[in-house]
């Protein structure tokens, strides 16, 4: 199977460039049967979009994401705008027999989420959610490492994801750039734009998560809102930490925060097992850290392995042993293994009913965190 | 004010060496008017009192510990026996006029802890907890920052102690090495044990804990235990975990566990504040990381501060900048301070009452684990 | 100023895939005012060029890079084909009139990159050569620090460029992918290889190196020659290293070596000056490290700066603070610089006469090591 | 055998307190047939020497090394007092029938050395040089893994030792504490005091240096000496580096200096065998790296060794594993080894000869760094 696969983004922000960034450089370094064409991108604003389709090299604009929807010449609608346009669209596009992607969280919650996984399903179009991270070589060898049994029964595992970027009381909330802020746009704060990340990962490499209790906070309760100027409660969550019980009988510490100084996107986990354990950051998101009690007892260590070799996952199609890549390459794996399950007949995950499952941990976080209690969460 | 300052020993394990050597290099590198002299150990086995007696110098040995507090050659009694000794020997020490030296947990409860407390109050005798973390010079420089108010506001506390030499089915409960696995002698397991020391740094860095929400585990519930042969239940908790609330408003997250391969005492504290953060971790404690937002902005990072310089605590009487001390120093830190709070009439930190105030943080904790609630903390 | 550049590349191994990349990136993140066009690749093997043309988009193929040199459609001429090559190509593409992008190092000898910067001198035509760790923000960042007088005076510049990937004995020498090990096409071992890039970063951030002593060594020095399948010695140097003084009265240490087992492309270098010092590696490229006498005494450490922030060389274009990026976005901040000189009229450093420079010093240092003595460098 | 081992110590600086401190640690952590006992100690002055030995317990002082020497009841002499009084004191001692341990470097030169290794042989003494970096655990336990063949064939040794205490012009040089800036006393700058420490590692985990090519360097050429007042030049080396052949072929890098800022006591080494490789620094010395080439391809990493196990060396006597030790162990555990040969009959190393080795190598780093050509160590 060959040709192209022709590509209508919604959105023009930080993540229509990291995808338009992946659609044209994984053809690059992972050939495969069709090749991602840049047709047409959506922004309301049209010079917004013209602009963006001017570097990126989209070869229209629209200014109403139905009207993308409606076009023929689109094979795949992208989502990369505000959460609460991701269910509307991705219905629509469904419902059009449009392939979709979707950036995380899915839904601003799972009522949403679960409206666009049954959308996709009824139409029966590929689908998938731009959970990047286990797309990072280091990740996708930690789980090829848990896959080959090297850690044993798991025991514990720990997430956090730590910011600092809202500290200051000047900052507005709202508005192009800042409507994470604003809980009617995002649905949540740091619970569905951080810690979905942990969980999705999460579910990805020890299964699913049983029952959590979780607290969450919000420091700053009042900001300047920047559509209106005017002074406004701020209601999202600035910080949010669960203890939680794998359905494997791990436990688990998760937190997410926007206030610990120091730490611009520190995304971390550690998992502890048996034989094993497995350690990794996103400040220096090329590295793994492994530790084999199975080693000879004296000689043992974590192991910080760089992962830039040839036997590592997708760097045989990067540089040369040693040379590190980046953040933006996450992208890049996760379009190239979208494009080789096209030519193979695979789906990829994580899609739409995986990003349910990420959504109906983190409402089970925000009811917890509300009613003060332990929340089971919905199968 | 000068002489001598008798010593009586209860115990001679691990924690008995660790005080013996604390009491005999605190002169040679701290002199004070007073020079600890090692008058008397006491064991229950002769001859294991005797062996260290030889090998730590102590004059002579008991093997009751009423004796030892009886004789009226020895001024202070230091407990370093399993946790189900403490309350009884610190109480008759008090009520003997002695003062009193006690391992942590202070007692194997709250109970324990506040009629301890209430006895060295009422005999208006020195008394001390082997906190002995306190006075890693890091950690003494961490608390330095936080007073000069380097941080600012604290939004965040993190802490955690992993271990991992219980993960092995074949190790047995009970008896000498292993009474940390009986409840009956320990009281709990890491509870008491681990996170007992993250407490009490949290609650001296940090400031009260309002309310706690935990989680425990046992991952293997029977063992062999040493002191009958059979299988019994394991009681105490492999591992416990819990959210918390800081009475200043700020978030927490503690974990302890013996679980957790590749981890033999990692002891690790983070604390964000407004202005900057702190990190510090047992594995490496002679360094403390340290990031101040107000460098600027380009430059700023992480500092890993080595604390061995002249100007950080208790470092001007050791060696020459760059060359590092070790666990045990921590040890004679907090007796050559003990010994300058007697010169000049002034009451060591943490003495009875902060060992009472970690065991009601404990206690909560175990409280909650048990109820699946978040519990308020006794004041 | 607007419109195209015109790239005709030379060669479609590593580095040819490195350039391409950089010319199809450079615009995406730093728009200027000339696009680069991928016209024409050539490799001496059609299927070879064809096959890398469609991957990366050339417009075209040839065999023989003069007929490339001769076509009125080409601006720019990159020289990505092995060290034996880099003259001859240049200096006819600059008689042309071409633009021209060179491989490092520029020459296998001096006397050859001397020739080369005579050419594109005497033909006016734009020219740089890909020492492309220059642009690495990290070590744009130390440039900036050094400039700005933070490190005073200088005492010490320390270089290493380790890898391990030719310590085994059935590793033949020759033909495409081992070239390197080929004296007759690479000119030296790791001293033209690897050295180079310590000196001219050396160069750049210290100023000229007056005089070295160097030793080299060729562990192993019998080899299958690939090309003719017969045992063959090897004359390149398997690792080198050298002592130095610069001009402005520092002292110096540099090395290469294939042999350091467990490093597959560690390049770092430390500075220390008067005030402070900083110090890189490429396994960690996304990170400067800096210390700075000038902080508080007890509070000093050396800064992990993670450099990817705003204000950070070259990071206000990509990503979000935090994210880092790899190896190959120091050839697209290279080309993006070229692309901004030629608007603004100003020649991208380094060219051809800071090839010759690097070249001078290898020259040296190949030279000390074969007469055991200290050579001047020429200037 | 059994009994007391007395000791009569010549100066009571630094070192004076890390030998007697390792005098009175030893037997409490490594118990032996012969316990020291410290009968006197010798300064100058009276009042200092009367104050040293109330804080460490020598039960006597002597002003005058002669008439310690001179003693009956002492065993051994332990030379702590500055180079240039080293050979005196040890010819003398030795032709008394004492034990000699001397502090390193054992003479200003090879020349003195010489003659004291040869009245240590004549006399048929015990002799011992501290240099103790040898018995830090993790540098022991790098030769373990030298020994047992786990590194193979060794390429590559490289070592530095750098501090940046005399950066400051205003430091004056010579008297107590200073008198290694004094050429006259300590023979050297930090080629004696310094890379002597590199030397003496380096002999003993990789064998002989064959030769050598140096350079040096005094930064500031001027300082006011202390005992006279007045500007006098500094004739010490404050910086020095060399390149090195070891007999068995591995090329080596040394370099000291007191101008690295932000380097307090940072010795590092680093050795490259064929299949793995070991790194090692002062700054946090209980941690031992090292790459395994035979660990499975994907997994490999340098593994950061904790070495506070039960079976690393030296430390099944200490805490529990993961507590460290610092500093001041190394020369307990030198003591600790001395005593144990005393019970077997086996010599210490690093002896009298090895010290020697040690300065030959120091001799021919200091000809070739004035001399500017490759010399010859003198076997």
């Amino acid at each position: 199977m060959g040709g192209t696969l022709n590509i209508g983004l919604v959105g023009c922000g930080f993540m229509g460039r990291a995808h338009s960034n992946a659609f044209l450089q994984a053809p690059r370094f992972f050939p495969a049967g069709r090749v991602p064409v840049l047709r047409a991108v959506c922004a309301r604003n049209r010079a917004s979009a013209e602009a963006f389709a001017a570097t990126w090299g989209y070869e229209s604009v629209e200014t109403d994401w139905r009207a993308l929807v409606a076009r023929p010449d689109i094979d795949l609608i992208d989502i990369a705008s505000p959460n609460d346009t991701h269910a509307e669209i991705a219905i629509a596009a469904a419902a059009a027999g449009k392939m979709v992607a979707c950036e995380k969280p899915l839904g601003r919650n799972a009522a949403e989420a679960a409206g666009m996984a049954e959308a996709v399903a009824r139409a029966g179009v590929a689908n998938m959610v731009w959970y990047n991270y286990r797309r990072v070589p280091a990740v996708s060898l930690a789980r090829r490492i848990i896959e080959e049994g090297r850690l044993g029964q798991i025991f514990h595992y720990r997430a956090k994801f730590l910011q600092d970027w809202t500290i200051s009381r000047d900052l507005p909330q709202g508005g192009a750039g800042l409507w994470r802020l604003d809980e009617a746009v995002a649905g949540s704060g740091v619970t569905g734009d951080l810690l979905a990340h942990c969980i999705d990962t999460a579910l990805w490499l020890n299964g699913p998560i049983a029952e959590v209790s979780a607290m969450s906070e919000t420091f700053i309760r009042e900001r300047t809102h920047t559509l209106t100027g005017a002074t406004a409660p701020v209601t999202i969550d600035d910080a949010s930490a669960f203890l939680a019980r794998f359905a494997n009988g791990s436990l688990a510490t998760f937190e997410a925060t926007r206030y610990a100084r120091g730490h611009k996107a520190l995304y971390t986990l550690e998992i502890n097992g048996e034989h094993g354990s497995i350690a990794w950051d996103l400040h220096d998101l090329h590295r793994l850290q492994f530790f084999d009690h199975r080693d000879e007892g004296a000689l043992r260590g974590w192991r910080s392995i760089h992962v830039t070799d040839g036997d590592h996952p997708y760097m045989d199609r990067w540089w040369v042993p040693g040379l590190q890549i980046g953040y933006e390459h996450s992208f890049v794996h996760q379009v190239a293994d979208f494009l080789r399950g096209l030519d193979e007949g695979r789906a990829l995950v994580p899609d739409f009913r995986d990003g349910l499952a990420t959504d109906l941990v983190t409402d089970a976080v925000l009811a917890s965190a509300r009613e003060r209690r332990w929340v089971t969460v919905t199968a």
